[in-house]
């Protein structure tokens, strides 16, 4: 089969690779029908994080399964399925108490972006779609493998419920499905935090109820405007910069709470945190906990975050992908064999 | 009047000190039944925190009201009256929102370790108690003033709940009384980590369930095993110094909750919170939220948290008082004029 594999910062390639098969009894094999470029597979795009060899890439996809293991019961050949970026045995201790993304025996997959995917813990990761996506349903049931499940995260990280004021830093893919979460949670003011027209577009039909261009300082004081004087109840950090993560702290009231998904370089000020009582709580979605209930409000059309993807392309176009993110020619690219 | 004021470390002294007067509209007067130290006057005391000129101090009473002002409509002279260490106006944007040790308007005491008190904000900081309190239930209804606020804030901050277990870093009365809030909360495992026997008997009679002896890492491991192998779900931080908060790091769960009330000292390790999952949320008491229910849950006898106060002296002894504490005798010190 074919799959993309990182050489080296821009170099992405698709090539042959060995098929994937069953290596434990709670493996399961899937072809792939959609996978999607994740900010994250930027971090090695753009030389941030090294590449110390070539390595096969994406973790977020959905497809049909091919095989199973003997151990496998939930699922089997012929369903179509989809998982979250962080497969895991969904029954250990941490699993059983809703951190699925922290499962003691959490797993990798050896890259998603190729025509066959090796799935570990097949049962704790994978759940069947009530039946086969049509082509218009299938970018929203793809965001499930992790910008919505992220998104959502952040909101349920930050304690945002009926009422709450939001501000959302960040106008990525993750960003604006963390806007979507906000207003699906019931959050009765959401403001995203974006400068570019087509992304304050998108917030807006997310459930946006504003929009504020300004950043850091002047963003947070136009927050605050909009939220009594005193700061949002919920701040989402979906980006992870040093720069973003001050801001989110701008942006919150005092014993307000920031959710974080972006993931952090630099300190916290934890002094600051403390007098102020703001909480901060995040990291990676526990994409198993969330999946049940996201499936089936994206099923039912509820929710719709498939307005994320904004390119399709072809698998073997997987490096125009990756240049076309990386250049910011495309929010999020989704691809099919 | 006579109150405590502190010239320098170790250097408190009982004086005659100005009577309070009624300054704004909003303000009462009122006469002190009890007062006690706090660990943080110990601050001062130790040359921890500077002294830069004789300052009264002393921030938990309980008492009569005097005399109010002219704005006051909730307390009137007479009424026996308890208030949190941190008066506000409980009526800002950031008050409604439940976070009023945050008050906008938030003031300071000039000195409750005295014969009377000047309480800004009589409406939104005392509650007046269903009757005058008995000798017995003086010391109970003292707590409501920090410690016993202080010890739910570390519980509610870390989002203990029915069936939770919870590891709680420190023996003093705010860690004490933790033990105590997360036992009303429902936690069904509460770990104590002390090492003093007298402090690990009142623990164990203020609802903990396991007590753990050892420190750092081996403290961590011994919590582990108590729970699953993986950690609590919340631990509770009422210490403040970098080894402590190490500490409840080391003990949490991944997924789990750290309930910051000790002042803290040095950085949170960011990184490692995120790639776990683990929240950190606390500071200073939301006293006027709590203190409804804790009146309520004092005066009925459901909760006793009165064996935190070990010794009890004549307020014109408050230089004993602080001597007692920073020499470990007592681990708190009830004042009565």
């Amino acid at each position: 089969m074919y799959g993309a594999v990182i050489h080296a910062p821009g170099d992405v390639r698709f090539e042959e690779r060995a098929d994937p098969v069953i290596v434990e009894p709670t493996d399961a094999v899937v072809r792939t029908v959609a996978a999607c470029v994740c900010g994250s597979d930027l971090w090695r795009y753009r030389g941030v994080a090294p590449v110390p060899q070539p390595t096969p890439i994406g973790h977020e996809f959905c497809g049909v399964v091919e095989q199973v293991g003997d151990a496998v019961t939930t699922v089997k050949p012929g369903d179509f399925v989809v998982g979250g970026f962080n497969p895991g045995d969904n029954s250990c201790p941490v699993c059983r108490k809703g951190a699925q993304a922290n499962c003691v025996n959490g797993a990798h997959y050896a890259g998603c972006q190729a025509e066959k995917i090796r799935i570990p813990f097949a049962d704790g990761t994978l759940l069947t779609t009530p039946g086969v996506p049509t082509d218009e349903q299938l970018p929203a049931i793809l965001t499930l493998s992790d910008v919505m499940c992220t998104g959502w995260h952040a909101a349920v990280s930050a304690g945002v419920a009926p009422g709450s004021s939001v501000a959302v830093v960040g106008d990525g893919a993750v960003g604006l499905c963390a806007v979507l979460a906000s207003a699906q949670l019931g959050a009765s003011t959401i403001i995203a935090m974006s400068r570019h027209d087509d992304r304050q577009a998108l917030a807006l039909r997310f459930g946006a109820t504003h929009i504020v261009a300004e950043r850091d300082e002047a963003g947070a004081e136009a927050v605050k405007k909009l939220t009594d004087g005193i700061g949002a109840d919920c701040v989402l950090e979906c980006v992870g910069t040093e720069g973003s993560r001050l801001q989110a702290i701008g942006c919150v009231r005092d014993g307000g709470n920031i959710g974080l998904v972006g993931v952090p370089h630099g300190d916290l000020p934890v002094n600051e945190l403390f007098w102020r009582n703001v909480g901060v709580r995040g990291g990676p979605a526990h994409c198993r906990a969330y999946l049940p209930e996201l499936l089936e409000l994206v099923w039912d059309g509820v929710i719709d975050p498939a307005p994320v993807f904004d390119l399709q392309l072809p698998l073997a176009d997987v490096a125009e992908a990756h240049a076309a993110m990386d250049s910011r020619r495309a929010v999020k690219v989704l691809l099919r064999p």
